[in-house]
């Protein structure tokens, strides 16, 4: 549609908006919700039919057992629906002669089809863990990799890719080749982290909504000239694309909260929450900002620390710091907390809006 | 303490941040926020000894006589904490020396003077209808009237007071005293909108936060000489002060929501709805977009919408178009309709949500 449309600029005037990135950004965001919403009550029905009933998502984890019976009837895998209109929108408004919106469609895909192959093992094959975890890390470096690899190959992306953005300095860090292992840290933490988090109707995809918006608006800055002078950020050329491919996640992200919220019709899977936490964090990675990336994903990091931390102190010292982890379950009623599951969502979601708001504040705190 | 840090300048450093506006909004919001959700608990609890229980809030209404019996024990009034924080945060944060603060101050704690003689009569004096229909008129008119007459005195309101922006279109309209008759019936319909609004947990203040944000940005470029000129909106000098109350606005209102959401610990009740409804408009007032008000809060534009609707098919032909009016009672479950309490708050936000953002939108489409 991109080309499409700047071939008729010259005879059609209106086309010529076409040429704005925030524009193509508005229609890709637009696109994407409206796919989501006006297909959601037929995927959720198509999903129910082919059985795809979410087993207990948390049969993996430490102390999780009891969790999530009555949700057993809610079919699972609606992150089909997500990035299928995510692939979509951004194939429609993205200009697809710059190779970054490439990266981040194709790296979306290989996240999706391996969080389709645990849900496909857990719904069809009755596999209650799904994918091993060894698996489950080995696919997904596999894709954090070739990913990086690409981005060091890239005469955009390179130059920067030895680099590291620190929030409140000015000019980035050269950490040499340190940067690869610290991106593939992040792509792996991110996506395993928003994983962790899709545990309550519409906890992840409310969160990805702050996530995604700050870190689309950075990318923004980052490849916008003027802005980029005036914030002292390094001008990536090129980059600003991304905001066209993240406002399509936001998109389809509030359009499946719309489905998703309490009580869900569907629940996103795996199949959505590895290719939105691998979205979020790649884009982390383009900009160099992998730090920032703990601010802006808070509620994520949170989450995943909750269980990381859990489980050492658990084997250090045989006790539970935690009542439950993931970290939203500690409040839970059903755990001894005293939160609703509608408080714990609202409130997880009020706490990553400040944490993307904060992630911007520090743009100019420098 | 504006004042306080404008001084110390000289000699500290950092006190230099004070001169920005944007970080003075930063503050005064999560000035509000903290307040707000710090002192919440307590508020509730406060409120409950009082007695200060909601009575059925739409016992006046057309058809909404069995609604929310399980909420009376919920106690209302929640509102004084929401402006009592707002207060003290503009007051904190904004350079009063300017006027249009203090417009907005002023006219603030008058709607919730209003508000609260509302409840009052309500929850004390057992009266279940609170302040007459007319005399909530009347009062809320004589506010909204002596706000456009400041506003025509201001030397820096004045000469835009015959003009009105209309969306879309580059050049303000100029349409002579008519503007002091939309102005008034664009603060007297918000008032009483947001009012109707607030009728499920978390829905007023939810749909506040994307409404006061979206007027708020208006305000900030509006009052800033290079994004005025960029944007072709005609500058307003000083009414980019407007940000920082906005800004504690938004502040207070998620600080609310933590402890609004369903199950809600109190309500706002009139005390909190009439002056946030009389804030937001007051702000479009001083801007001259009342028309992009109807898009900014167009959620609360639907809800009076329906409720006048209603009213009039129902004189006319003795049916109802809606299940029950205000709208989002019209997809409850109790009426008939399919979603439940929290889908609706949710999907509402949504709605509000695009509006918002539709209404930022405006600014470039021109």
């Amino acid at each position: 549609m991109f080309y499409f449309l700047s071939y008729l600029q010259d005879s059609f005037g209106p086309a010529r908006l076409f040429e704005y990135l925030t524009f193509r950004a508005g229609g890709a965001g637009f696109t994407a919700f409206l796919i989501v919403l006006l297909l959601g009550s037929f995927t959720a029905k198509k999903l129910r039919a082919c059985n795809a009933q979410a087993i207990n998502r948390y049969a993996g984890l430490l102390d999780a057992d009891k969790l999530d019976k009555e949700k057993e009837k809610t079919p699972s895998m609606g992150g089909i629906l997500i990035i299928g209109a995510v692939i979509i929108s951004a194939l429609l408004w993205s200009n697809l002669t710059n190779v970054i919106p490439l990266i981040l469609i194709i790296s979306t895909v290989e996240f999706t089809l391996i969080g389709f192959w645990d849900d496909y093992k857990k719904v069809y094959q009755r596999n209650r863990d799904g994918l091993s975890e060894t698996m489950k890390w080995i696919t997904t470096s596999v894709v954090a990799l070739s990913v990086v690899a690409a981005l060091i190959m890239i005469p955009a992306t390179k130059p920067l890719m030895q680099e590291i953005m620190v929030p409140f300095m000015k000019e980035p860090l050269h950490i040499g080749w340190w940067s690869i292992f610290i991106s593939i840290v992040a792509i792996l933490g991110c996506t395993h982290a928003v994983n962790l988090t899709d545990g309550k109707d519409g906890l992840a995809s409310g969160c990805m909504i702050f996530a995604m918006s700050s870190m689309s608006i950075f990318a923004y800055l980052t490849g916008n000239r003027i802005w980029a002078d005036y914030l002292n950020l390094p001008l990536i050329s090129g980059v600003g694309e991304t905001l066209v491919f993240g406002s399509a996640v936001v998109g389809a992200c509030v359009g499946f909260l719309w489905h998703n919220c309490h009580p869900a019709s569907m629940f996103m899977g795996d199949t959505g929450s590895l290719p939105l936490g691998g979205a979020l964090s790649v884009i982390a990675v383009i900009l160099r900002q992998e730090l920032l990336l703990i601010l802006v994903g808070g509620v994520f990091v949170l989450e995943a620390g909750s269980v990381i931390f859990q489980k050492f102190t658990f084997k250090l010292w045989r006790k539970r710091f935690f009542r439950c982890t993931p970290f939203h379950h500690h409040f839970d009623k059903s755990w001894g907390g005293s939160w609703s599951e509608n408080q714990i969502v609202v409130r997880f979601w009020i706490i990553a809006g400040i944490c993307a708001l904060l992630a911007l504040a520090t743009l100019k705190l420098r």
